[in-house]
């Protein structure tokens, strides 16, 4: 931490300010420009990373040197991490597409979309179970038995299944059904659900806030990391911001900065990024250009009667040929799919 | 729900429109601009909920008429709703203070600052014991450890207790230790932990969350109401916005926006709001003169070694000096302090 | 200037670090922590403005230690600066109110507004005459003619003229008929205006951008006073977030922000800040309460035929109301009103 | 425009929001759903514009059926509009890739930049003679001599010159030196300009504002078009967000939107869109994928020694490099290069 005095800081303010980190077992390293003092902090990282110094008197503002995050950085780990589903690497050679309803509403339809998504080279069935949303009195989802449709559907068509888990308690159960477990948006910073996936066996796709940092989304997949889980996958989905056109603001900037940042994986959202099915196509093709490893997509047979997110799903038909449309994409980027 | 359609729209289209609608149990009410035609849409409300016709050819856009949320609303319960916790009573004639350490660090530490607040007028000793941080690294808190102590210097200085929950199955411990549970703006939207604090009888605090709109956040707290239980104290913290002097961008409009919206309470967190202690003495007082029921405000007898939030955090001197000032405004909007 | 190098940078990396800095002159003060090497730039603080690091191989972050902006700062004026406008002063004992419609449509308008604002206590009259609108097609103003009419009835009812400028050409005409110009959110960085306003001797408010940051608007304010003219007065006016039930969000907290960091007066406009006139009344004793020096707010003797901005226009009567509701709080402040 | 009152509006509410209109000389179309009437607006389109009703008693909200812009749109122009700048077509077959430094410093730095993004495929010369700086102490820019630069420069190499405007009054010399004008963000909404160049006869290159919306970016460039000038071409630079790793948060899915709202080409700007050189290559890639017409990018012929915006530009050995890597994706999108 390096500390910035004001430029009219007294002899006084600087002496406390040095007072206070070494009580706390710290040391102060004094620089005196021209214009102002700057005191840098030197000693136990753990000590310094819970340090607050703007309170005190004489001090402008303070700057952290180093980010809190470790295991999930690349200058601790410069190698690509690949992440292993059963015969499927993510990470790795392959472009990773998992495709689906937004909501599991019926054996049939799973079953229906499960063969149109493998036809076209999907390699994860995704679909909800249990269905965060925004009003009471929207559809829920089917729970511990939507699950089990997707469960069947995929065994039927050799996919792998995704699934998001709403709550802490469900755990057990997603473990039982699912090969990779879907956190949301709105539970990336559920801090106590991230300990607990720290003790899965099965990976994890961490989804962006909608209005999280990149720092704050490393620090999320450090809270999994930390506990003993190092099968973590990013997943952008797009930010919040003032634009109303689109539901969210997909962000693909953050696919080029979580390459440069971390080791893991990272794959886009495009249905969720635009919340218009108009412009998956476009914006899938610019996540794999951008470098993603996958991509996960909403496919509904009947977008006109889906139960939720009709809107941004691809038909069966748009879906087999974005994927076509891809496959081009992909292989200048060096990827399979 | 008014259906917009594209000005070139065939007559095919918006026959398909039609169709779906009726396929749904809906009727379609078309009116026929100069430019385009718009068709609205009468029937059941819920099924007219789960709507989304955006993916259809010839569409425009879809506008939505009403709100989800009912039970919140002022619409449907034109009086201000008054919320007791033993003798105190949030929503009423007096401006309630709730005030204390962000984290609870020590029993000697919260008996100092529940006499110190207690003596300067605050009703509620406020206090984390379990936290929720950005890293896995940051001190978590002390857990029922903490709310024991809480409990008991509260008891001691005759001050009610609020506490933040950050996992659904720490709902009884709440109940057995605390007065009012508060949610915290990173679970606003865990609709399963509202849903279980829809069962619960104590009030609930329920912050907004850091991009939150103020829909989003009666929709969060119509999931407690529908769950059973009607005591919800809205608290605006903070919204994040792309500034970066101030930690978050506090939103007093949202104090005038819930109060014409709602029936519910609603306080201030100046603390959170502004992450710097020098503004808390202005903000807390603009809270006021906007209309809130209440403020809650970090205080800690020594901010400059507190584990968390020291920055933001006023000495009790400074408290004090705050709740003298904070008397004349009260009074002017007709509260007692 | 700091630079933190990454964990992993070579002592090459360092020394070309170093070799750059010199050859502009600067000199490197390098700090070998335990985890990463830091270096400190010494030298002219001109060349040290300019400088960019980020692309050297090695560097990790770069950062500022001071702000650019000097005469703007409090840093380096500690006393509150007050502007006199004839025998008004802003930024003094006084809460100086500026009420008016949105634009000029035509003189009975405006005398009407100016007799009413004057009867409740406003000492400037507001008008648009040259309108920034978002469409081509909207309501442009009525130009020169809309100048001279404010000047009339200003003159008429002893008030002084505030009116927005939009284009540098036009200053010499708002030099004649108006005693503060105006700068809108949109103009906040033309620089070019920026800078012919610090050769006016009329003292300028500079509203700021839909998404300016504190640090940006205060260096717009120091072009002014760079070129000349110290008096600039500051607007909150509203900034751009997601929320949609406000037209912007009232950011009072750069109120005590400005008031932190710089010498100069700050006012707030609640009308344009919230887009409804529902909300002025709170919000304009919230901004008072925050510690503005002033208000500036919309009146329209007929809001629902205004031809702009009638949604967040007050009646006179509701003016009224409000100046007298504001004196209370504005004693409490230490203001007269 | 559509007018939802409230559910417990009175008929007198009602009575009166059709008095209204009928003085403008609108018609009201009523709908009575079982929870809230709904008013339909009928009339001359003009006048609806400029209408305001939420300041009506009983109104709950206003929706707005169409937009304001018609020129721009695509729904009054199908197809897509190829603009010609001598022998280069923007909008057409070929990707059009603009670079060269964001200041210009000195002929040598010019020419040498000229000759090297020549070679590599580039068919424009970019470089700033007049600079939009945050503070007035950063360097402005080198004016007229500046473009005298920039031409003969581009004349040597054949390329064509694309500038920024920042006064209005600078209009007429950026006829003389440059074949493209460029707007910058900061001045997407000055309208004083955008109805000067729309009585230009040089192409204008509109970027994006800071925290413009779609609909005010196609309302600016209609503001160009309804002046006469029919040459836009749009520039997505990256939008302003929460996010601090990376300058700006560049927004791809605004190319999609554009395509899909407007006739009018688009290019990206990766550069200012994300801050940083190291993500400029995987950005642009992303940009072509998403259906950019062509890309706008800072290469400088020594970075660590640029006047402004080292950090993000290229060397001309990396731009050749991208240059390279984009032609296979350009191909793929039907695209030369």
């Amino acid at each position: 931490m390096i500390i910035v005095m004001k430029p009219n800081a007294t002899k006084e303010n600087i002496s406390n300010v040095v007072k206070k980190l070494e009580s706390r077992g710290l040391r102060a390293h004094l620089s005196e420009g021209e214009e102002v003092t700057i005191v840098g902090v030197i000693g136990e990282k753990k000590i310094i990373a819970n340090l607050e110094m703007n309170m005190m008197d004489g001090v402008e503002k303070t700057v952290r040197i180093t980010e809190k995050y470790k295991m999930v950085s690349r200058n601790f780990h410069p190698q690509n991490t690949i992440i292993k589903v059963g015969d499927v690497e993510i990470g790795g050679d392959e472009l990773v597409v998992m495709a689906g309803p937004c909501s599991v509403e019926s054996l049939d339809q799973i079953r229906e979309t499960a063969q149109a998504v493998k036809n076209s080279g999907a390699k994860f069935l995704r679909g909800g179970a249990f269905k965060p949303r925004t009003s009471p009195y929207d559809f829920q989802g089917l729970g511990e038995e939507g699950l089990k449709i997707l469960r069947q559907a995929a065994d039927e068509f050799n996919l792998k299944v995704i699934t998001e888990v709403v709550d802490r308690e469900d755990i057990a159960l997603m473990e039982k059904y699912t090969d990779v477990i879907q956190v949301g948006a709105r539970n990336m910073q559920n801090f106590q659900m991230l300990k607990a996936l720290g003790k899965t066996n099965k990976p994890v796709l961490l989804k962006r806030g909608l209005s999280a940092t990149i720092s704050e989304w490393l620090n999320a997949a450090e809270y999994i990391m930390s506990g003993g889980n190092e099968n973590v996958i990013f997943c952008e989905r797009g930010i919040r911001t003032f634009e109303t056109f689109t539901r969210n603001t997909l962000d693909l900037s953050a696919v080029a900065a979580i390459k440069e940042l971390s080791h893991l994986p990272i794959i886009a959202d495009p249905s969720h990024g635009t919340g218009r099915w108009q412009m998956v196509q476009p914006m899938a093709r610019a996540a794999v250009a951008a470098g993603c490893d996958g991509l996960i997509i909403e496919v509904h047979p009947h977008p006109e009667f889906a139960l939720s997110d009709g809107d941004q799903s691809l038909t069966p038909k748009n879906f087999d040929r974005l994927m076509k449309d891809l496959k081009s994409i992909a292989e200048i980027m060096g990827r399979k799919l």
